[in-house]
């Protein structure tokens, strides 16, 4: 990648301090990747500290058609801050000093740079609650979390990040602050630019504060692991709980291969024979949640669960995700290359879109493991090889394809969670049809007409009809 | 207004039915009003039964830039379905055979023509719960309600409707036949074009089928009534039950004026020199639900509540809702002309915007009552008039700009659910500033360059800044 021209560089450092103007290799090789895979050096990054150098920097981009690319802690599964097309990088993670709980109004005035986790705690010293819970949530960013949409396993119950966000300041690609929604949950004053910019994945504006909903933390909760010897009863159990009247906070499915990968990293006394092993969490009034989480262990014997045991302590609760856990770092153990993947489908094709994962795994001869949030249908095959291996990567290139034409023929999505970035773009006709598309692109076009803001992104090049990972 | 060319009703009569082709000055009068005022004659109504026949419509109507109006039940309080430029409505009402109850996925299919109350019931027949009610719920239709993104009392705890759309059928501007979203929660293929469709108001695109969620229908369910000689500690009683962990499914308030109305009309009990009513529910869990009642009673008693009372049977529960019901019924009967207006604030401000209503009830000399739904913010400030007396609209024309400038000035929204329609639109700028709002024309340039698609609505004219009633 050529680097900028000076001028350009000599203009940016009039608004920003040059120590947060990087240019040096070693500084920029550091931005050049993410949680998915692909390295692309940006030529320059930037560290803004301020809302009004974020539209200084847009408005000097926008001048000179130079891409920008907002990150946060480079979470993303999917490609998301990926500098594709050279360009510049802004760091948002110096923009992280504000984070008031409003408990009063049960909000949470946040910026982009603060870490979901440290909302978490906040907000829970206050006896409040913010349900999206990204598996990253210790390290990611909410700025990250909200332009992905990102929201792991209380999808289910608590709806997902977008159902908590309703206010939001942006900076558009053409450098103008915009504060879209506000503090209160209704609000019907024109059109919900604040849900159209969560999950645009960084393409529409960049986010440099948002106003989160809080709710009141739930009282307590029970939980059980129950395990089947057929994969389809594990199935049959969650949509026989859900259809019972109860909603519970988490439904959390680990598959065979998933099981061992465990038991092999760091032994739990998983049963290494089981097809399915699925947590159930309820959460709520004391009183409420013992009759539920009953019921549940009921309704899992009931369909021929092999074993159920549910916590009786804090302990025994931590042992059961304890499993749950370990099933990321196991992963990573099994090999270098992990394509992590969030096909999701309506909750009753869950058993369907296991027969047919099981099947690709078979005809690709792949280590392909399966967990995921099975009472949204949010399901996250992962497939560890080594990207060193060209042989094995054009097998996983296949298996990916058929992975997204699998979930949508079953009608479901491409993508539950992780974002579209640069992997599913070539898909995203397959789901949204040429007319659906177009209604995004033109709302893009729009509001980007040089095309600056995450470039690359979302929209698939012409003629880019199949995914390419080698 | 002119008629429509001949040839152009001959091409319409060529894709629909003559008898569905509506020319008549008596049937098109019955088309030119809402529950809002104003009265405007299209050039023609059009009852379609499908969306190939809606998508064949817009493709004449964007070929000769007519203008075209769909419309529910008009139930709107905000113009909505108002043809206030001529043109077509389509009326929307036929389009009613799809009512499909999805128990395994907890999901509803619908036509935009059933009625929300039909949805309520066919859900609840499964044990299901669609929970977003506008008070019209019996008569008004999904496809209006979810274009206005009209939510009722139950925002607070379960959110508004928008929160229940996972899929959309849409039929654009252009004539092209659109999906959004799916069957799945956890969706994020793209922009959310679902979200940015529902709310609106008709102006981006016409909607042909729904998906709706669906929860577990609450097991039971609690009611109270507390009286306040002073309507401040009524917010202080809301503030503190929503701090204490518990979250209602519904907190109602009504103001003085709103307890005479309703007394007058159909003597209750009420009492008639409080300056505040509440109705508090919460459901769920009948266990959990005794101990929160409980505490909801005991905290409106600390904060000076005169009387409190909880309903202990399902009679007493009917009692206390019906003083609700009866304030709009109390209201209509005390003149002819009612403006409703939804201005929104958060929580904390609503003492200060009572205040303000107060003020503007005293300066301006109006028949002002309010109500609404108090755990959310969204007040229901509604001027009983009549529209014959020209004075009185003037008065009442500057009451309600006082009142939007008031709920913007307390961190709030020119509306909670009944959309902005014409009467706001002057006041959109003061709320989303003029690079806001120019990000929602661009939106609406993008998709509808031709502005065919109910023009009129949500944009300001240039120049306008001010309501205008008479």
């Amino acid at each position: 990648m050529n680097k900028l021209e000076d001028a350009i560089v000599r203009e940016i450092e009039g608004i920003i301090p040059a120590n947060r103007v990087l240019t040096s290799m070693e500084e920029l090789y550091s931005y050049s990747y993410d949680a998915s895979f692909g390295e692309y050096l940006p030529q320059l990054a930037i560290q803004p500290e301020s809302v009004i150098e974020i539209s200084k920097i847009m408005k000097i981009a926008n001048k000179h058609k130079i891409p920008v690319y907002p990150r946060g802690a480079a979470t993303s599964l999917s490609g998301g801050p990926l500098p594709i097309e050279g360009g510049i990088v802004l760091d948002m993670t110096r923009m992280n000093k504000k984070l008031i709980i409003d408990c009063e109004n049960l909000l949470a005035i946040v910026s982009p740079g603060v870490t979901t986790g440290e909302i978490h705690y906040q907000a829970e010293k206050a006896g409040l609650f913010y349900p999206p819970d990204p598996s990253s949530s210790k390290v990611s960013t909410i700025g990250g979390n909200l332009l992905e949409n990102s929201s792991g396993p209380k999808g289910l119950k608590y709806g997902t990040t977008k159902e908590y966000v309703i206010g939001l300041e942006v900076v558009t690609p053409e450098g103008k602050i915009v504060r879209t929604g506000g503090k209160t949950v209704k609000n019907v004053t024109g059109y919900d630019l604040t849900r159209l910019i969560v999950g645009s994945e960084g393409t529409l504006a960049i986010v440099t504060e948002a106003t989160l909903r809080l709710i009141p933390k739930p009282k307590a909760c029970k939980t059980l692991l129950a395990t089947f010897s057929r994969l389809v009863d594990s199935g049959y159990a969650i949509t026989k709980i859900l259809s019972s009247g109860i909603m519970p906070a988490a439904m959390e499915l680990m598959d065979n291969a998933c099981i061992r990968a465990v038991e092999n990293f760091s032994p739990c006394g998983l049963p290494v024979n089981a097809e399915a092993l699925v947590i159930i969490e309820v959460d709520g009034h004391p009183l409420a949640i013992n009759e539920e989480i009953e019921k549940c262990e009921e309704i899992c014997w009931q369909v021929g669960a092999a074993a159920v045991r549910t916590a009786r302590t804090d302990e025994e609760r931590e042992e059961i995700w304890k499993a749950r856990r370990m099933v990321s770092p196991a992963i990573t153990q099994m090999g270098p290359t992990k394509i992590s993947e969030d096909a999701t489908v309506p909750r009753s094709q869950i058993p369907a879109m296991m027969e047919k994962l099981s099947q690709i795994r078979i005809k690709y001869e792949l280590n392909l493991v399966v967990f995921g949030h099975a009472g949204d249908g949010n399901l996250h095959p992962n497939i560890i090889t080594d990207k060193r291996n060209i042989e094995e990567m054009k097998r996983a290139e296949n298996a990916v394809s058929e992975i997204f034409e699998a979930a949508v023929s079953l009608g479901g999505t491409l993508s539950g969670e992780h974002g579209i970035g640069t992997l599913k773009a070539p898909y995203m006709e397959m789901e949204l049809g040429e007319a659906g598309l177009d209604l995004m692109k033109k709302v893009k076009n729009a509001w980007d007409p040089n095309n600056i803001l995450n470039p690359g992104k979302i929209f698939p090049k012409a003629g880019q009809t199949k995914v390419v990972l080698v």
